[in-house]
C-alpha cells in the first residue's frame, strides 16, 4: 500500500464523492486552547467516510465482475456506503444485517437501492450466509476496512486534508482519527505521509473499547474484551485490522480515547459552533481535541468528523448535556 | 445595484468567507418528488450567511472611517456576523441588544469580541442610544439588510450558487431563499439574472409573516400584522426593505410560507439525510420545497439552509416531530 494507490482511488472518486470542508470556530479553538480544524466527513454521502472505500472498491471492479453485484456485512455507515456507491454503478448490492438492526438503518439501507438479507445472530452463521449467497449469484464481498481499495479509498479524505490544511497555513500538527478497523485512519496515514508529513495521524477510540492505541503500545494487535455497550457503537471492533495495523503502526503517534459522556458534549459542540451533526462514534476524535488538551502538543490540531448518521434520541442526549 | 457591485464584493470576501457546500440526498429527492440542491450558509462563518454582508460592508470602508469601529442593532445571526467581520479587521464592534436578549447570544456575540450595549424596551429608544454612541465613537452603521455593501455580500451567495448549480448540470430551477428583510433574497436574484438567467428567486416567509410574499403579490410594501410569535424568528421582519423590495419585485417569483410545524419538520429531515443543523428561520426554503410540492414547477428546486443558530431545546422540538 502506498500513496499511489490512493491517488488511483482519487480519480476514480473525483465528480462522485464530495469534496467535504475542513470547518473551524474561534469558540472550538478556545475549549481546546489551540486552533482546531474538523474535517466534516458526516457531510459527505451517505453521511460518513464509509462512501469512499465503497465506490473506491467497487469501481476497481472489473464490470463483469462487478455487473454480478457486490455484497456487505454490516448494520451500519459500511452498508450505506456500499449501498449508495453499487446503487450508482447500476448494480444489485446485498447487505446482510442481523435481523434485530434499527428500523431506521434497515429502511436507510434499503433506501438506498440495497437487498437486505437478515440473519439470526442466535442461529445462524452470518459468514457461511454471505459466502452462500456470493457463490449462487457471483457476489463479490467489500470488505468494511481490511482491503487495499477500501483503504485506498478513505485514504483520499487524507488527500484533502493535506490540502486543505495546507490552505489553512498549517504544516504541523497532529490529526485526530476516529478509529475502528482502521481504514480511515491507515488511508490518512498514507496520504499524510506521501503529502504532508508534518501532519501527523493520531487513532481517537472510546474508552474501554481502545485496541488500537494498545495495539500500537505493544507493537502486536491486541483485542477488546467486549465487543458491545458502548454509545460509540459504529467504531468498536474486535481488534484492529491485519492489513491496516502494520500501517499504523508504521505511521501513527500514540492513540486517544474518551469516554462516552466526552464524545456526547464533543457532539453539542459540533452542533453548536459548526452547525454540523456528529454521531458518537464520529465525534471521538473532537471529543480529543477538545477535551484532552494536554495529551495533544502543538498550536493546531486537525480532526475528522467521520459520520453523522445518528438516531434522534441519542443526538437529543447529547443536546441536553 | 448590479453584479459589478457583487463581484467586488466577492473579491473582498476571497479567503475570508467560506465556500458553503450545495448538499443533496436522495431521501429529500423522494420527500420533495423532485431533485433537492441544499445550499448550506449554516456553514458559514459565526453560523449564517450574515457574515458575508458584514464583511461586505466592513471591507468596503475607507481605512480610517473602519479603525474608528461599527455598530449594528441586533440580537441574532447579523450582531454574530458584523462582529466577527470586525474582530478579523482588528476594529472595534458594538452591538446595541434589548436587555432581555437571551443569554447564549449575547455570550456568543461576546466571544466574538463585541461589545454589547443592553436597552430597555419598554423605556430607551434604541435609534437614538445608537446614534448618540456612533456620535460619541465615530462608529459606522452597518445596516442588517437594507444596504447596497450588504445586499452585495449576501449576493456573493448567489455567485457561488449558479457555478454550483451549474457543476451539478442544473440550469433552470427555482431557488428558494429564506427571507426576513430581503438581503440575501435580492443579493442571490441580482447574482442569478447575470450568471444564471435560468435560475428564478423566490422568498419563503413563515405563515403569518409573509410580508413579501403579499408585497410580491400587490406590487407594493406592505407590512406584516404582528412582528414576534413565530418560531422563525430571524427572519420575521416589520416589512421588505426600501432597497430589496424593487430588487425582488423586479426579479422574484411568486413567495411561500410555510408553517411552523413544516419548518421544524424541515430542521429534522436536514438533520437525518444532510448532516447540517439548520434554525427554524433557515429552514423555511427547505419545508417549502419539501412540503409545498405542487406550489413548485420543474424536475429540481434549489434553497438556501441561510442559518444554524438554534437552542438545543428548540433543535431537540425538531427532533421529536
Amino acid at each position: 500500500m502506498d500513496i499511489t494507490r490512493i491517488e488511483a482511488a482519487a480519480a476514480r472518486l473525483a465528480g462522485h464523492a464530495r469534496r467535504t470542508p475542513l470547518l473551524s470556530s474561534p469558540f472550538l479553538d478556545e475549549i481546546a486552547g489551540r486552533r482546531v480544524l474538523v474535517k466534516a466527513e458526516c457531510l459527505q454521502h451517505t453521511g460518513s467516510f464509509k462512501f469512499r472505500g465503497g465506490w473506491s472498491a467497487i469501481s476497481a471492479l472489473d464490470p463483469e465482475i462487478r455487473a454480478r453485484g457486490v455484497i456487505a456485512f454490516s448494520s451500519g455507515n459500511h452498508a450505506q456506503g456500499v449501498a449508495a456507491a453499487a446503487r450508482a454503478h447500476g448494480i444489485p448490492a446485498v447487505i446482510i444485517m442481523p435481523s434485530d438492526a434499527p428500523a431506521a438503518k434497515v429502511a436507510g439501507t434499503r433506501g438506498l437501492g440495497a437487498e437486505v438479507v437478515p440473519y439470526d445472530r442466535a442461529t445462524e452463521d452470518r459468514d457461511a450466509l454471505g459466502a452462500k449467497l456470493a457463490a449462487e449469484r457471483g457476489l463479490t464481498l467489500i470488505k468494511p476496512f481490511d482491503e487495499p481499495l477500501v483503504i485506498a479509498g478513505q485514504g483520499t479524505c487524507g488527500l484533502e486534508i493535506a490540502e486543505q490544511a495546507a490552505e489553512a497555513g498549517v504544516t504541523e500538527a497532529d490529526v485526530i482519527v476516529c478509529c475502528g478497523g482502521g481504514g480511515l485512519t491507515s488511508g490518512i496515514a498514507l496520504a499524510l505521509e506521501a503529502r504532508a508529513p508534518g501532519l501527523r495521524v493520531r487513532p481517537a477510540e472510546p474508552e474501554g473499547f481502545d485496541d488500537v492505541r494498545r495495539s500500537l503500545a505493544s507493537g502486536a494487535i491486541e483485542r477488546n474484551a467486549q465487543l458491545s455497550g458502548n454509545i460509540c457503537d459504529a467504531i468498536v471492533t474486535p481488534q484492529p485490522g491485519d492489513l491496516t495495523f502494520p500501517i499504523m503502526h508504521r505511521l501513527c503517534g500514540p492513540g486517544l480515547a474518551v469516554t462516552e459522556e466526552e464524545a456526547l458534549r464533543a457532539m453539542q459542540a459540533a452542533f453548536r459552533h459548526l452547525k454540523i451533526v456528529a454521531e458518537p462514534g464520529g465525534a471521538v476524535a473532537l471529543a480529543s481535541a477538545l477535551f484532552r488538551p494536554d495529551e495533544i502538543a502543538g498550536d493546531a490540531v486537525i480532526c475528522t468528523v467521520s459520520g453523522g448518521n445518528v438516531d434522534p434520541a441519542v443526538f437529543a442526549r447529547a443536546l441536553a448535556m
